[in-house]
């Protein structure tokens, strides 16, 4: 029986290759870095790189595909971003239409595909230093939230920034901050700290995406720029196609977390 | 008379906007962030784009204009790239053609404008921690060489990092590591420090660009990643047209350095 958790990026890209695995991948190919996929045609990449640069705490770009190469070259060299994630969401004017566990009859010679960073990779360092994850003790999603923090547009993509949220003491949020500087490739340090109310979140307990999480007494919310932006702002422009990974079934990289540690 | 060094950004813009000021700028408008200007048709945007997303270190991008406005509205609101910068460079398909002072009648509306981080940033901030700089102790331009590290290429756009070097003492190099993390939009981190020939260069007497510094007994050489790199891999790849800032007269925001202090 497979070890997905104490495999290569690599070695779990050739599983899901083969169709061996379309699972989610939170806690799988342990220290290497995950990543969110948006793809889209020419035609919108302009503006959804400069989107990304100019939001670069939601959007912190790890790789760049060339147009109508699926080959991430910086981060995972000989991979495939046709095949290599457990399962695609496919969006047709902003409605998504379908979820394959590949998109090689769909892939065409203008689509290029960005891979953004994610979470993962900080929630690791924050565990290693001995920092509580409340929806991982609570073994559900992070709780996440749309704020009233408008992101820098960039052409035909605009909306507001997402958020995840994790619960600490203000003595851990402090730790957590000095952490996550050294991530500015997976999401960097907070944006936001204490009340909810400040980012324009009415109700810590329903959040928009994920699960709603215990605070407990002591401790304040904290909030991180969420991965999830870039793809609703996407689904928001409404482009004609568009294909992102499922939340959850992540782009394994071959770049280990402390790579990211800069 | 006007005192130069201790106007803001916006009046200084104002000043070369009006032609009552076509200098070089550094040590003016102190404590304001200056920036690199590269102009392109749209035709080759995305191209330049993706390379400084690859290459950050020499291409710390603060702003991007959007095709055909010459607002630059993240870092200088109401400013206009084509009149507020002292001197441009106009090259056409890589050779140089004019040195104007505006590009109002060249200015087409699918140019796009980017703003590129520069050193004096981190240089104020090695100043102010009590640092060498040795050009700025010998009233000459920081010595400029060509290396032998490849950039990671991104469609039309390749070539060598082009790298600045500043004489320290190891003491000082170790100091001046921890000041230059913080500044990710100004270079960042040295990228080598010793041995010149390990990335390539044979003698630093003979800089590329710029003017050779004396190097002290006990000192080494530090060198950081250099604007001068996505000027080099522009020129190298010849688009039809392409405007620069003149080197020395760069475009200054309203963004103090202590804002890209993250």
């Amino acid at each position: 029986m497979t070890d997905y958790q104490h495999i290569t990026g690599h070695d779990l890209r050739a599983l899901v290759r083969r169709g061996e695995f379309a699972g989610v991948t939170p806690g799988l190919a342990l220290g290497y870095v995950q990543a969110n996929l948006v793809v889209l045609p020419r035609e919108q990449a302009f503006d959804f790189l400069l989107f990304c640069q100019r939001n670069p705490k939601p959007c912190p770009l790890l790789d760049v595909t060339a147009a109508g190469d699926a080959e991430p070259k910086l981060c995972a060299p000989g991979a495939d971003i046709r095949t290599d994630v457990p399962r695609y969401c496919v969006y047709r004017n902003g409605e998504r239409v379908d979820e394959p566990t590949d998109i090689v009859d769909l892939w065409q010679k203008d689509w290029i595909g960005f891979l953004i960073g994610c979470s993962f990779t900080f929630e690791n360092a924050l565990l290693q230093a001995g920092l509580p994850i409340r929806h991982i003790e609570q073994g559900c999603n992070v709780p996440m939230y749309r704020t009233d923090i408008a992101c820098q547009p960039a052409g035909v993509f605009h909306g507001p920034m997402v958020v995840s949220m994790r619960p600490m003491t203000p003595v851990q949020a402090i730790r957590a901050v000095q952490i996550c500087t050294r991530f500015s490739k997976a999401h960097g340090t907070p944006i936001h700290l204490g009340d909810p109310a400040a980012i324009g979140i009415r109700d810590l307990g329903r959040p928009d995406f994920g699960d709603a999480v215990t605070i407990r007494p002591g401790e304040i919310p904290v909030f991180w720029a969420c991965g999830v932006t870039p793809q609703a702002v996407v689904m928001q422009a409404k482009p004609p196609i568009c294909v992102t990974h499922k939340p959850g079934h992540m782009f394994v990289t071959d770049w280990k977390d402390v790579d990211l540690d800069q």
